[in-house]
């Protein structure tokens, strides 16, 4: 399959530039003024549009196990989501039980994801301690390509990582060439103030926000990060969603530390407030951890996003449907933790991030693709418009505009967090692997089309660290 | 007993007046414009000097067991080497082990401290947790008027407080209107490097100091800060030590958290360049924990005197001699942790404080003894010159100079972390109970003659955090 | 007169405690348990009422002239208002004409202020420079009793300080021992952007606060603590307002310099949505500078008088009426900047810091006059219950509740900022010089009787600052 | 003249890769593997060695006239020179007199810069104000391809720009999509400072430093910053030397503004201890503006570069011999300021930086190069190996060492900061305009080959602020 994008202008990290761009077998394989159009090739007519490499999305959930049930959104539907948004790669996460081995997770995960439509890869989680999982850590980075590990500080009694974890996991990782990430939230302090919410008869979801206030993610945060300075490792952290945090993060690379920052679309643009709807349903579709914080905290992760200390954009996709969220009618610790996202990130993003002067095209391309690839180590393949790249690319119309809805998405979940936002901003194409697979409002998504995408350990960054190290 | 000092300057924290101070029977009792001397009063002439409230060291572990011995100053020793300096009060340490039961320990130490010649006081530690430690809080606050209690964030496989047991304790302290106090270095890192270090070879005691850097003691001095938001207690952080901890305690503050900062006379003038001392003894001699620090920290826990982030000043007074010290000789780990100071504390303090303009003299009764009073609750009682007071007076020549030597000292340690150290400032007199105890060099302290100083719970500050929790 | 106050809770900035106080003939005479009632004296019944030293308001303009009128509240009018809500001390400004005398300013101030119900004193501002102003700094510290110099950042082609004049002033008043003060507002960037909002059409009051943004604030605080830092000099910035400025002094303070922060009780509860009252009386009456800010300022201004980043409370009283803010009807610039507050202050910071949690009594004591008295140096004649201090006295009912309101105040403007706030928390009586001026509502303040207050320059901690300077 | 360059590993801001570099006619014409060599080209085998983009030096003064005097270095020997250290281009500046025409000045410097060997351009300095400066920036802007100017808040009484200069200048600047530029230190404490040093009897260089201290400079960044973030610009700091301005360049992007900021080579590795040195030449010398500083704020600086919060790298090359030197021998003051570096910059990096891990080599062509060329948007012409590009390119052996000394340089100055460091990592051949001006230590520098280069006004960046501001 030959395509030729004529007339656009390419935004990359780096710059934006007319040019045609010219795909083939998967690959870009030109990018120049007046392409001429190979026989058989499709042409499409990018007049008036930006030409940018597709989204990743580093955070996602798809078809994630929860008591016998699982999330609305499999690997096909949650990837086909993801490309009618512009987003042509997940970073899913493999999540084994304490004491079940990484590698047999790890390969559930990966049958599970054979269906995918767009590109993925797996972030594995490291829940318990032993040898085999020391094992298991170099086996998956050597022969898997995994070159991040998660670690839950949040979720005590169930996969958090204490300490002793979190100190010989990143230890492993570092040895391996491989980045830790945190889920930072103290999980000790979270179990409190769950049991006083639920003492003081607080059982609704108004008191989710109120077991994890900001104080508990930037603890964590902080913690991780001294953690990651002792042992000279990289740290990336997932889902930054308050001062707290990037508070932390600010000063630790302010001090040279090399931190990473994940926002996602949804704690960007979205308040607290949403908790204090009486309707049930609405509250409890929020219920996501870290939850929804004040308009103040959005404020803080915008300039994080614009100052360069927070570095990607992601939405935890994690579908869980009004029957699923039941679960916590009586009790909000109960309620499944999720939302979904993966379809409106670069819309919502554009919309109040480039509309509003806070972000260029290229600091856009940035934070939605190219710093992700950069910091996973899967640049140039995937966040740039170039020769040699994989033909992963999003037309976006700056000019069009939609209103968000579950009635129009392509999701499976029941719910949407941006409900009725209207957006400036947004994808006309989508071409993933070379292949059109989204184009104005018409999914073409193909069941298994999707590849594992094979991350590569030491990414420049740890040559550097091993000699601040040695 | 009665004493009438006559023609001194008095400081207070708020102010400086010329004023003669009239003790009888253990307390102050009037303090005026010439005041007679009634019949039988021993008359101090203190023209030209300082009349001060005697200092109170927070942190002392007198009489300490280790391994079958125990450190060098006994509390009669101790306490006398305090008032020699012009220390009248102590709050040492009860360190009940694992599993041992609270009132058990505090029991020991209490007898052990009978013959203290100085007040003294107990925090009480907490190191493990159980429904009968719960039950001992409490009557150790409402029976015995122990108001604080100590936790170690360090100690790994001994006495180390983890969040657990942190989370607990703190919130059943702020039900007693107890103040939690910790040791803040993370016991999961310092036992990493220590490893590190041993497996690397570097088993001397400059290996000391390496394997307990200061992002350790950040990270745990913020970890204690965040929780102590959330249960939203005051906190008291000992021996601060370093920046990072020094920054955590000013970003709670500034934030309007109730956070207290205790800095060691040592920590402010002694440098990290002893542990590089080739005679082991030398080194050896400044092994305490957190260890010595680079001058750049001394110059922040000076700024952190001046500003108002450190409130109190202490020693960590812990005396092993060299004979316990080689108990370490072929591994760092093994060397018993503490140095001396009691007896130089405030020469140290004022040389280095007063006289070079970083703090005023009424800064210094601050720093030395009111603060501590208040935030202990024992003030007016300790910690002022004023009637009612109890009678504990240091009498100071700003004019006197001595040099500080383990040959001079009246603590029975071999090892002074002062050596030759020259200071201008010393304490003429010490009376403490309404005795003279200390006269310009002849020490005439009495075994037994200090009393067990009960602190109040519920300080002023505790009915305005329960405002705010309510 | 002889006041005998009976059964009352003592509170000063160290403690509270039971105790009578006796005033006689202006002075108290004594602080103790069950004092006898001399013949002849009034005895008030203090049972369940606080007795805390008169409140010192460090920043008013009383009788400030404008255009050939002035404010409405005169020194006598001004000063028994403040009596009425237990501010017994006033600290206002001569502000000289760029070319007029210091001198003949201060006694033009002087003779005005002979009226007055209550003590006063005077800040004087220096508002330009040449050889006269240098010797007439002298005289006013040396002759009569001025401690203390305000500058103007703000006000260009008017009284604005420039950094020249900055520079020259407070190395004379390092010099003399004097304080330097500041109103810090960058007043060529006010300038700019007064000229901005009239060219794009914004005259009314609603143009005023978008005139002087945080920014220009912060930048004007760090300026006037980075010519202190450089000339060591201590430095008391008058009406923080907001973040930005707050937090260059919590830097400067942590870094142990000595500066010191006044807030106004508008300021701390008063939000910046008053301006977009489409009355324009409402709005305009509103107008001063710094102008109101937004909620989360507020939070950050309490923080900053927790952590003892913020050091006193004031009013910036200063009564212009709604026929004189009627000048700037088409041009919010000719708005006459200012307030009233003076009447109020005490009962707002109680209600909505002591009843809140957010101060302790003994704290309140601090802001509201104890720490104003130390930093002018006229402790402990002011700003404490003890024998000796001016019988200068509130009684206070932590239960009584009143509606603040124009309609009620005795303050002779005819509007209030606090208007329809309920307060929990009054006076029932004010002493002032040792006579009953103020009883449950009633005022019986009498002109004449305040007395100018010398202040003494060169406080303790000038000789501090001395010595490093050395 | 055409070039192949074979078998380097190519370095861009972005990544690494191994690829074959061709140039013709002063341009990059393929990037790719195994690219064939054209007939004549000229094969030069990399095998083994980086090939990065060109250094620009975006801080230099050739050719400075200095009271009847030039610098040493004119533009030709200081381009060359450059060149022989891997730098292609520079940003000179234009600095007219007060009440000179900025036009004038603009071609007076434009004539002398004919005989450069390497590219360059200009910022120009806005010393004063009147319709004739706003006049000329645009004129500069429109017509000549300046789209940047310089302002120095030092220099009191000569070319000091006050407030109200910086105001109008940032405001014309936003206007004309051109950056502001800044040396930041505070002229009127500097002046202050000066005075006081030579009231001291303190005349030599060691009171250079003593005149200039951190604070002031960090006043001025912070004053700087606030300004332009009122009149909502983008900033550029020149050559930030201390922890206080970058730590105001820190918390202002942290808060998303977009602030730039410089680092001299000089000031990461050379400390204060020079200002001490006993004889006259050598400690004159070093006598530049902001002086070197103590080695903690090299740490900090390396922090601030390797956080992203200092972009670029420059030298302030300014070459004055000992015999211009020495007209400050009795005053410090008046010793001409100024050193060089162009020629080591680049080594002192990638030793300093590279080797010790602080910089990964993709970093290095950030802070050296591409930086320079997106903030003066002459991107991607400068600043990267590309097709397109300028054949603007350095060749570089990570393995070459060599000792820096005045004896070997090709400047023609008589003196080097770095005497006797020992670097590895060294330049082996520099392309500029595409063709090779050196080789392996021999430089074929060429009179007037440089080119004038014109940067577009309106980067992205101000699209998006124009948003902002709308």
């Amino acid at each position: 399959m030959t395509i030729l994008i004529r007339g656009g202008t390419v935004v990359n990290a780096d710059r934006e530039f007319k040019a045609d761009v010219l795909c083939d077998n998967g690959k870009i394989i030109a990018v120049g003024d007046k392409l001429d159009a190979p026989v058989g090739a499709e042409v499409i007519d990018a007049g008036g549009l930006y030409v940018m490499p597709g989204g990743i999305d580093p955070h996602t959930h798809m078809q994630l196990p929860f008591m016998g049930t699982v999330t609305q959104d499999d690997f096909f539907t949650g990837t086909a989501a993801g490309l009618a948004g512009g987003t042509t790669s997940i970073i899913d996460f493999v999540i084994p039980n304490p004491q079940q081995s990484l590698m047999e997770a790890f390969n559930t995960w990966r049958g599970w994801a054979e269906k995918s439509a767009g590109d993925y890869s797996f972030h594995v989680a490291v829940t318990w301690w032993d040898d085999t999982v020391h094992a298991d850590m170099g086996k998956l980075v050597n022969e898997h390509g995994v070159n991040s590990f998660k670690h839950f500080m949040a979720y005590k009694n169930a996969i958090m990582a204490d300490d002793e974890i979190l100190v010989k996991s990143f230890a492993r990782a570092v040895e391996l060439g491989a980045m830790p990430t945190v889920h930072a939230e103290n999980g000790e302090l979270v179990f409190l103030l769950q049991q006083e919410m639920l003492k003081q008869g607080k059982t609704g979801p108004e008191a989710h926000p109120l077991s994890r206030p900001p104080v508990v993610e930037g603890e964590a945060a902080q913690r991780a990060i001294a953690i990651a300075n002792v042992i000279n490792t990289p740290l990336y952290i997932v889902h930054v969603s308050c001062a707290e945090s990037l508070d932390a993060i600010t000063r630790a690379r302010a001090h040279g530390q090399r931190v990473f920052g994940e926002v996602l679309a949804g704690h960007l643009v979205v308040d607290d407030s949403v908790y204090k709807n009486k309707d049930f349903v609405q509250a409890a579709g929020h219920v996501m951890s870290p939850p929804f914080r004040s308009s103040q905290h959005q404020e803080a992760l915008w300039q994080g996003l614009q100052g360069g200390n927070l570095h990607t954009t992601a939405t935890d996709h994690c579908t869980f449907c009004a029957a699923q969220k039941a679960a916590g009618k009586d009790d909000f610790t109960k309620i499944p933790n999720g939302c979904g996202g993966i379809e409106e990130r670069m819309m919502v993003l554009w919309d109040a991030g480039v509309n509003t002067g806070r972000l260029t095209p290229s600091e856009f391309v940035k934070v939605t693709s190219a710093n992700c690839a950069q910091i996973f180590n899967i640049y140039p393949r995937k966040g740039v418009i170039a020769e040699g790249a994989d033909a992963d690319i999003v037309l976006w119309d700056a000019a069009g505009t939609k209103t968000l809805s579950v009635k129009t998405q392509f999701s499976k979940g029941d719910f949407n967090v941006f409900e009725g936002r209207q957006v400036k901003g947004i994808p006309t194409h989508t071409i993933s692997g070379g292949k059109l697979v989204f184009k104005q409002g018409e999914l073409m998504a193909e069941m298994g089309a999707g590849r594992y995408i094979k991350r590569p350990s030491f990414s420049p960054m740890f040559h550097a660290l091993n000699k601040m190290r040695a």
